[in-house]
């Protein structure tokens, strides 16, 4: 078979702000590939279906000598996040044309893999899109599910405030702790998102645009659980809100990422007063196999059954990368964002 | 016996600020009691020796409205804190004259007290001055001791950053983390405390006034350990000195006790990044039996075998207790603060 076209989207250079789709990053179609002659070397060669956008990815747009907890981007080569593919062609015998597989994978549209310790072999007995693997049964319900048991140390009865709760790791903690008999105050940035926050069953769904967070806490709190996806003035509110022994996971601070003069936080006292734990948090160290196992086994079957419902934010095509990028780092989003690659 | 005088030390207005000697707190000797026939009411009565004076004193000086973890102090009524004592007189079967007892009590010569649940007899077996109980083995040595059990996961050849290292709780903290094999960097503000902590076996001891707190950490982190005892830009700076997976326990503030307009902390996004899992901690918390038994049993015997050393920073009567609170609020004791009521 001749070649085909193997478009890419490349990182092009560092952003100041917030990244500019196509001068941060750039589509690029200059390569092909010959799928039934590639070379192999003992991997796999993947067409891809779907990849994530995220939060996180703002942070590896950044020079290599600056360390961080993830690798930098590469000027001139693909971005890269968790997606999902299936398999053409296989050198290994733990996978078979037509398995589908989830990794972190380069943006582009196939992708020989030869490093393949990390990749998953998706069973999908619930029979769900595949785009779902890369949102509520992927990475994202990964961080709500693997944080929620580990350090929410919820109790019934108890008050959760979430932030960015209509979003693809804010709704799943925000139905985790409804599932666990919590009362749920929950944020977004629209009253669409509002409106799918109060469907989901968050007890206190607010619009923190035109709501005043700190208002909203002091009627509804004092809360227990403070799950952080933005930081900032969100999160000197909650310190101000939250009860003695109350638990901060702090999994993202979105308003700070394109912030070049971060915001300072005042009221840290309140951590000895009140006697917080507040623990950082990366799904990252979490991904080994017996930690991934217990998720697997449950929230596709959530999945499937309606227990967890979910948006997606679906762009196609490789040339969307940059403004699915801008659009979840400015919170414009409707859902988990999804760059769809190729439908089977 | 005819009425004696019983000085004390009262609350007098609410500071704005550093409190004031004479204005803040006031010393009172208008009243007298007789020792022999007052009133008991099933209580004891108590011969003061030694008063505690230390930093979270500066929290009860504030508005009743105002909540804290602490009840305030009240205006007219004399502060109070944790104390020394000798028994006189007693109806309670627990204890009999002679008696040695540590609580929190008024700042009086003589104190009755009707509610002994939380009053302890002191064995001190090792023989130790009085004044001690209320320093290395009392409130601060308890504070290092038990959040350093239980919030450092320590490990050998680990680095720990202890802040005010000079102080009762600091330089306690340091001699438990060089018992447990780790390094010690650890601040204070002049030379003169400097020397102290290089006696007490800190590895890196620097005057956070005149060298760069950043540049030590820098040159001698990172830090897998932060005793946290001021907060503020110190805070910031070990934030960004944290190792991966590294503990803040957060004990005090008190950069920010005295600042109408406090510092903001803009690094929080460390917490994520290297998954810090940052804990305020109050000894009042863990002031049970069960507690503070491994302590009684454990420290005392330390002090004893020369294994905390440590400075007493000692007043003589209660005239000198707002003296004593600025000196403490602004760093200029040399040791553990405390009022010396009366010889025995």
């Amino acid at each position: 078979m001749a070649p085909v076209k193997n478009g890419r989207h490349l990182f092009n250079e560092i952003p100041v702000g917030y990244p500019i789709p196509g001068k941060t990053t750039v589509y690029d179609d200059s390569q092909t590939i010959d799928l039934d002659t590639v070379q192999l070397n003992g991997g796999i060669l993947i067409k891809a279906l779907a990849f994530s956008i995220d939060p996180y990815m703002r942070g590896m747009m950044r020079p290599a000598t600056v360390k961080s907890y993830v690798p930098a981007y590469t000027i001139g080569k693909p971005l890269g996040n968790s997606g999902v593919g299936v398999v053409l062609r296989s050198e290994n015998s733990s996978f078979k044309p037509g398995d589908h597989v989830y990794a972190y994978f380069p943006f582009q549209e196939y992708i020989v893999q030869t490093d393949v310790a990390n990749v998953r072999v998706l069973e999908n007995k619930e029979n769900l899109p595949w785009s779902t693997y890369v949102g509520a049964a992927g990475m994202p319900g990964q961080t709500a599910y693997i944080g929620w048991k580990v350090f929410s140390k919820a109790k019934k009865g108890e008050t959760v405030f979430v932030t960015t709760g209509a979003g693809p790791v804010g709704s799943i903690v925000a139905q985790l702790a409804k599932h666990d008999g919590l009362k749920v105050i929950a944020s977004a940035g629209s009253d669409e998102k509002v409106e799918f926050m109060k469907k989901i069953g968050v007890d206190v769904a607010f619009n923190y645009k035109t709501t005043d967070t700190v208002k909203v806490l002091e009627e509804h709190g004092p809360i227990d659980i403070y799950w952080d996806n933005v930081g900032g003035a969100t999160l000197e509110a909650a310190l101000d809100a939250a009860s003695n022994f109350a638990r901060f996971i702090e999994c993202g601070m979105i308003s700070q990422y394109n912030e070049t003069s971060p915001y300072g936080v005042k009221n840290l006292w309140n951590i000895i007063t009140k006697r917080l734990s507040v623990n950082g948090f990366l799904v990252l160290d979490h991904m080994a196999p017996e930690s991934t196992k217990d998720f697997y086994d449950t929230v596709p079957a959530m999945i499937a059954k309606g227990d967890i419902v979910f948006l997606e934010d679906k762009k196609y095509g490789l040339e969307k990368v940059g403004e699915a990028i801008l659009d979840v780092q400015s919170g414009k989003n409707h859902g988990k964002s999804v760059i769809v690659v190729a439908e089977e």
